[in-house]
């Protein structure tokens, strides 16, 4: 691979007035060229990792007292020889300094360039360093423990024990290839068959997990529908009191107003405005069936069903149910106002799959929360298997697994083993885009793009 | 002085997403504490000013990766142990380490309380301390410049040398005092007249300077008056757009509506609507007599009389400037619209202290700038003498000057010397306050509480 080596400088820490802003360099000679604007010891002649006191000078004139921490390659970030200058945290002073190293030739990092850099030199896979974008980003104990793993290697290391065993089944069928004019084939095509079924249902459980994924990354999408004066404000209000970690209310920006978000186990749950459906009818029932609300519900993960158990009669809510049966989308059937329900409709409803709480008693809230969580397996997955979070490795892998069904398929209707070559390769090539064993220099630009300056 | 040693923790770098974001701890054994939660290296054994990565973890459960900073006392900032984290910029990983620390004993810094140390540690006087806070504000070169001389100790030095020439006069005297029994009295007081006159003059100069330095730290209160339509909008925008240095509007939380925030040769010149001047009146010459408006222009530093070479008459400007001179606040008389001027007006107004203008056509604007600066002897006194920017400093200088003008006063009606003592021991008093010589609790916990938090 290549090491790219051009000198390059960012601001590492956020902008605004602090006690500490941190910038940083990495490439060719970027000692020696911060050497020259520094007023203290040589810092060329100084050990990898120390740190030297002293002033950043521009045309003799003191520019700030800052303190310089030296990486010598490879011990490094980025494994290239690196500066990190702590300066005072002002802006004016920021953007002299780096004014001053562009000055002498060291460009401005793009977003995401030294973690491309260290990608590129080999210090940790594709994986590792997109896990890098969505640990800064992690606001919730699981986003911060699923990018945390995925940083540490948790997710590479299976990536490459599946990797390895795929190669291993492309090895016992390159072996019978060598051997075809002699025509000598495996006996048994039955061991290749399982070997082909573990890969599978091993990529299937990662395909799946990316439900549970991509909640954690980007939150659960939840509708409350029901009644007006069903309670659904009340059960707002309640979840938000309980868990009191509110944040701010998105403005308008998105399609949706977003009424309130809150965080359920360590779930940032963003609860969708039915505003719309209630200007339109007030029946429930009738308001599930146009188009409009179809739309908007196609938008959301989960559909909260609340309903009055004082008021409203078991053929409403049935009618209810099966209209919901019909949107092929999670929901939970939510029963409210338990503490004035009507005895037949509450015995009827039982063993059922109903939930039955009291919002405003704040009664069985707590159910409510953990049925959210395991709909998306959060209490079964979280801590133990790997989750795919990012919507690119979720892709390679749906790719991974359609050639592996090919082959399967192949199998089964006793294609040559060079037929079935062609999907394992697909499968390996697949595979390898996930940690980035196989990239284009497009992915590679496209996917530090989105990550900080400065890192 | 006291070396308090409780441990404390804060961010010290802004809050928000980043590369990184930096933990800085300081006191009684934060190397130790550190070594508790870090995997790695066992920091207690490391050297002062070296670098170490590694894992924080909690309750055996990784939370990030970072590089530790370790700082062995007295080669720290405060002069106490110090360790500063470097860990990924994501509030939920800040959040977790501080909390970390707060479970282990640290306490919560308060805001200044990384330099309040240092300065009672004895790294820097009181001058030094407040010039850090300064330094981080500054956001023109001017103010930088300054803080900067100011925290290298540049007007400490010389608040250094002011007192002890002020104690070799009070030991002149105090030799007298001790000679008194024998009836020995110098035969000449007027050397002693000589070197108290000497350091009137110096600490003049300096509370002279502050007006500048309250401009350079706080930016020029500006307000443009003139009848309407006599270009006072263009003027704005013309010099916004010549100056390409426009800080955005500051919103409505001031009294003042702020028009706009112009950078002149480094000062940041705030322009003050006059709007509320003009809906009172459309005659300028009435409007500058009513109280209202009297009480607006007080909020300024400057004013600038702009009025229509080409519509109005010498007889109303003449007028006015009469009006501007009972303000006692410095004005410029500028005339606009150059281009079409009555040739009269020009003739009349020439050689009597009148800028021509024309906005419109850009031209002279330079000249306009300029005058505004030499008002404010930015030319004359930035980068050669001391600017006292502090109003803490400004104040203790007024009494150094009122106590030495008592020894002046005392010396010419023949007072004795125990008489003279007491005022040159007030003077001496008022100058050690400046840079902490002399410091009371109260004062120390108000001029720190102003700082960053981490600072």
């Amino acid at each position: 691979m290549l090491t790219q080596q051009e000198p390059i400088v960012a601001l590492a820490t956020p902008p605004g007035k602090s006690a500490i802003a941190v910038i940083r360099l990495s490439g060719q000679d970027v000692i020696s060229i911060v050497n020259r604007v520094f007023k203290g010891k040589n810092l060329t002649q100084q050990p990898s990792h120390t740190l030297h006191f002293g002033t950043i000078n521009h045309q003799d004139q003191p520019i700030d007292e800052v303190l310089i921490a030296l990486f010598r390659a490879p011990n490094s970030f980025t494994k290239e020889e690196s500066v990190e200058i702590s300066c005072h945290g002002s802006t004016y002073i920021i953007q002299k300094i780096i004014q001053i190293f562009v000055n002498l030739g060291v460009r401005l990092a793009k977003p995401g360039e030294f973690t491309q850099r260290a990608f590129l030199n080999g210090r940790f896979d594709l994986v590792q360093a997109e896990a890098v974008a969505d640990l800064i980003a992690a606001d919730t104990a699981i986003a911060h423990k699923t990018a945390l793993q995925q940083m540490r290697g948790g997710f590479s290391t299976q990536l490459q024990s599946l990797r390895e065993k795929l190669i291993h089944v492309g090895a016992l069928l390159e072996l019978e290839l060598d051997f075809a004019e002699e025509d000598v084939a495996f006996a048994d095509r039955t061991l290749l068959e399982e070997l082909v079924k573990e890969l599978l249902s091993i990529i299937n459980h990662l395909i799946e997990s990316f439900q549970l994924g991509n909640v954690i990354k980007n939150g659960l999408p939840i509708m409350i529908v029901g009644k007006p004066n069903v309670g659904k404000s009340t059960l707002l209000n309640t979840l938000i009191q309980e868990e009191r970690a509110i944040v701010s209310p998105i403005p308008g920006t998105t399609r949706d107003l977003i009424e309130a978000e809150i965080n359920i186990g360590g779930i940032h749950c963003r609860f969708i405005d039915t505003a719309g459906l209630r200007e339109h009818t007030t029946d429930t029932i009738e308001a599930i069936g146009i188009a409009k609300t179809k739309e908007r519900m196609q938008q959301v993960s989960l559909i909260l069903y609340l309903f009055d158990l004082a008021e409203e009669s078991l053929p409403d809510i049935q009618k209810t149910v099966v209209e919901l049966d019909l949107l092929h989308i999670p929901y939970i059937k939510v029963g409210n106002k338990l503490d004035c329900a009507q005895p037949a409709l509450l015995e009827a409803l039982s063993n059922q799959d109903y939930l039955f709480i009291s919002a405003a008693k704040r009664q069985y809230l707590t159910q409510l929360e953990n049925r959210i969580l395991e709909l998306f397996h959060v209490d079964r997955m979280v801590g133990t298997d790997t989750i795919v979070v990012n919507a690119r490795h979720h892709e390679s892998l749906v790719k991974t697994e359609d050639a592996l069904s090919a082959v399967l398929q192949g199998i089964a209707q006793g294609l040559s083993n060079e037929f079935l070559m062609i999907d394992i390769k697909r499968a390996l090539y697949h595979l390898g885009e996930i940690t980035g064993a196989i990239t284009t220099e497009d992915l590679l630009d496209d996917l530090f793009a989105k990550f900080c300056i400065g890192k």
